[in-house]
């Protein structure tokens, strides 16, 4: 059983009560407590040594990648972070100076973003990790979620995928509050989640959520410098890595087909310095379609492209 | 540096905001989203293996306990639980039948509370883990903070104290929500605390968050009946195991004097089967004085009584 497996298994009945909006399954739980204009967003995420990041990882860049994950979630609902609480996971010894430092980057992400740090816990672990609790707030007709993706819809995604562990932008990323925020203020969005997993795997995320299939093509997806790099290096070849590396933390979204270029065209006057490309479209029949030069072959999650026989 | 001073060290100039109206240093921060009637609480807590249970511990006690220590912070402030997220650490290998059992023992909880199981995620670490984070919420003119004792208080405790270590009872305790809730609809509450530390700990928390002192009466403190089997054993002083064990979960809180002989005598008619202790009062100067036959001698956070010179 792998770890997608497991968690359906443990979602299966959860407990739930009525001012439950979105349980298990989306970027974030949305709980509705009868704030007149928002709903709430509810969020968990832990960094673990050894995992995502390294015993000699600057600690300020742990306690960033720490919050930044989490926000990087509230951005994907269109959400607003406004409070955190940090469990933090030390083996014995003497770890109050790399504590400190993490929380040196951790509250200064928190402070650009108006989040308050309202407490937390230290705990002993063998091994380093740091845990984020997270509220924030939507606009209660704004909250984006995975599953309302369309048949027809454009597929956008900002920035550039792919190569992040190499470049280390996986430690130093800006979380897209700010441009979720304002997409959600221009058009319709359908559906968003940002990009964790790769966007092979987070796009088969938000298309099962809606029920619906997509077709992408491969010329239009922004692979990244590193990403180039590497591969040039011998590394994984930039296309897979752009689908399948990973912890982007980019925005994924669908919007109406008739929204796209007036959106990719606002876009450009609002973000200059930050990509944002349309890379396919959604479709009715399930799974993901990459077409290049070629023809139309299919896409696994993990970023693997079957080759045609022919 | 211990725990406590890396604590405080870390909550020295952390970034707020207009939403907080409590944050680190109580059971649960608490947060005004503007709902009319109700403030929210906000809190984390997590149980690591080999630190607050075994290896060979059934899981359905680990899920048990993890919810029921955030469950008792709650009643600490006399909310009520509504939300949590499940953060599961794992080491490698089959840990789906562990994990699962963990849930059972755990939803098996959050139903009895009304509390929605609303996601989570699962990660990589050396040994298991259960993180819960929880929302909740207080009415807005009855959540009870430490911060509130005031001199002349009568000083409760619910239930007994000492010995859970060795009776199981830390596993398998219900945490006192009902308990509390009804206390804030009989009389004001002026402050309250859950005893996770031990009686002299959190007595000494709740003083210092309330800037008096307390006189306890070392022949009303409700010494339980494991902690006294411990001791006969050969175990640690039946007193000593009241004051210091930790991990009871019970309620610690003080009214004004005038209410308490009514709130006693109102409580064994609604809680028959739960003691009901008035262990002491609250006075002006700091620190705790324990006074029994042979006199008054100063507590330590321990739990340890200076004995007299004479």
């Amino acid at each position: 059983m792998n770890e997608w497996e497991l968690i359906q298994r443990l979602c299966r009945d959860l407990p739930t009560n009525d001012l439950t909006r979105v349980g298990p399954g989306d970027d974030c739980a949305v709980l509705d407590f009868g704030i007149p204009d928002r709903l709430l967003l509810f969020k968990t995420d832990a960094v673990v040594e050894g995992v995502h990041f390294l015993g000699d990882t600057e600690p300020e860049r742990v306690g960033h990648k720490a919050l930044a994950r989490c926000l990087s979630d509230v951005a994907a609902m269109a959400g607003t972070a406004t409070h955190v609480l940090v469990t933090v996971g030390l083996p014995g010894g003497e770890e109050a100076p790399w504590v400190e430092r993490a929380y040196v980057g951790l509250t200064r992400l928190a402070r650009e973003h108006g989040v308050a740090v309202v407490g937390g816990e230290t705990t002993t672990t063998p091994v380093r990790l740091l845990s984020i609790s997270l509220i924030g707030w939507a606009p209660r007709d704004r909250c984006v979620l995975r599953s309302g993706a369309r048949v027809g819809d454009a597929i956008f995604v900002t920035g550039e995928l792919g190569g992040t562990l190499v470049s280390g932008r996986h430690l130093d990323f800006e979380p897209r509050l700010r441009e979720a925020r304002w997409l959600t203020e221009q058009v319709a969005v359908h559906a968003m989640i940002d990009l964790s997993d790769g966007l092979a795997g987070d796009l088969g995320h938000l298309l099962q959520a809606s029920g619906v299939g997509a077709e992408l093509l491969a010329s239009a997806i922004p692979i990244s410098r590193a990403a180039r790099l590497a591969a040039k290096a011998g590394g994984r070849p930039a296309m897979a890595a752009a689908l399948g590396d990973g912890e982007d933390f980019e925005l994924l979204f669908s919007v109406s087909a008739r929204d796209a270029v007036p959106l990719r065209d606002a876009w450009h006057t609002r973000f200059p310095a930050l990509r944002l490309s349309c890379v396919g479209k959604v479709t009715e029949s399930e799974g993901i379609i990459m077409r290049d030069r070629d023809g139309r072959r299919p896409l696994e999650a993990n970023g693997y492209v079957h080759f045609q026989k022919s």
